[in-house]
């Protein structure tokens, strides 16, 4: 059995559904951030780089959302959730990963997470006062030139769809409207509507919240 | 024929030393940031993300380093550059690669381009300073936790090695010595003898000058 360790309002939600949409045999576990949970000692010897999500196989640990998503398609294929045997088609699925993991993840780690990237608070504030300008030029970019929609990679429905998902339930927090990027909004609701997201989001009460508080608007 | 955008001393190096080792049918085309190339119309019409590396396939333009990467491995089989039928070692190679994009290439950006992340040049300032402890940090762990060696993944070359190989060659410009990481070393010596990469080097002369300084010291 695959277990799944993930925290609240991480990206590990988007590992987690995308477990639950590929009919996977698996068990999540929650780690506390607020009690740094992620920095014991138990934790560390599962993954040392003291972050979410750790997938735990058969063969060993795994790390890195796009890397949990490609293995979560390739060992449930019958779930068809990426493109695997199409170079170009999955190399786009993947680019559209990248993208969310080292740009648009990383913009939104600059509110509260300055620490990573500066010793001074000063610097601090001024990374987390650029943040909503940030988010809103890569959803900006998101909406007008990656989703092909109704889902991320056209018809059919991918282990992009959760990632893109994820990000988007942390613009509130961010401080941008969802609703301006309207491809982005029909997304969410899309996600929101699906069996397997209301089946996980209860475990992720952060997000949960956020979904909540959005569809009562 | 494909056709790979770059920039000197930048992430671009991985695919085109990938393109080599592939055997690739492809052809190179410089922007030159310090004239801010990948801001004219016509890259941007190519990328509208004004960055590179792009790769202009029959079937589209493909970004994002580990995307191009899978792409080069996955329509070149036979130069055996990941594992492609094996969930579990695709996954680890995905990951090592996605540990490059999103935490060691944006803690080396945190250098020269505090202005993705803030808006006060004192904040530049205190990024930049934080870049040698970051970048320390980030080979630290490479070199205990990830490079099975001689290659990253064990005895097999793959798509993975010119990647770390490229943020290599970045460590001397951030202040942090090479030689400090035996495996790392090691890694970088062994891939500046790959005829791949003395062929592509000279098209990087940045990178290459790091490599020659390097070696005489």
């Amino acid at each position: 059995m695959l277990k799944l360790y993930y925290a609240a309002n991480s990206c590990a939600l988007a590992s987690h559904i995308a477990l639950e949409e590929a009919g996977a045999d698996y068990e999540v576990m929650a780690l506390d951030f607020a009690k740094e949970e992620q920095k014991s000692a138990a934790y560390l010897a599962v993954n040392p780089k003291g972050r979410v999500p750790a997938l735990i196989t058969d063969q060993g640990v795994l790390t890195e959302t796009p890397a949990l998503l490609l293995f979560i398609a390739q060992s449930h294929p019958g779930a068809n959730l990426a493109p695997l045997n199409d170079p170009f088609a999955l190399a786009e699925a993947q680019a559209f990963n990248s993208y969310l993991c080292s740009t648009v993840h990383v913009a939104h780690a600059h509110m509260r997470r300055g620490h990573r990237y500066a010793d001074d608070p000063g610097a601090w504030k001024a990374m987390s006062a650029k943040v909503p300008g940030a988010m809103a030029e890569c959803f900006e970019y998101i909406d007008r030139e990656l989703i092909k929609g109704p889902w991320v990679l056209g018809d059919t429905y991918s282990m992009c769809d959760p990632y893109l998902f994820t990000l988007t339930t942390w613009l509130a927090g961010d401080g941008v409207d969802r609703t301006a990027y309207p491809n982005v909004d029909r997304h969410y609701q899309a996600m929101s509507e699906r069996a397997a997201v209301q089946k996980v989001l209860p475990s992720h009460p952060g997000s949960y919240q956020d979904l909540f508080n959005t569809a009562k608007d």
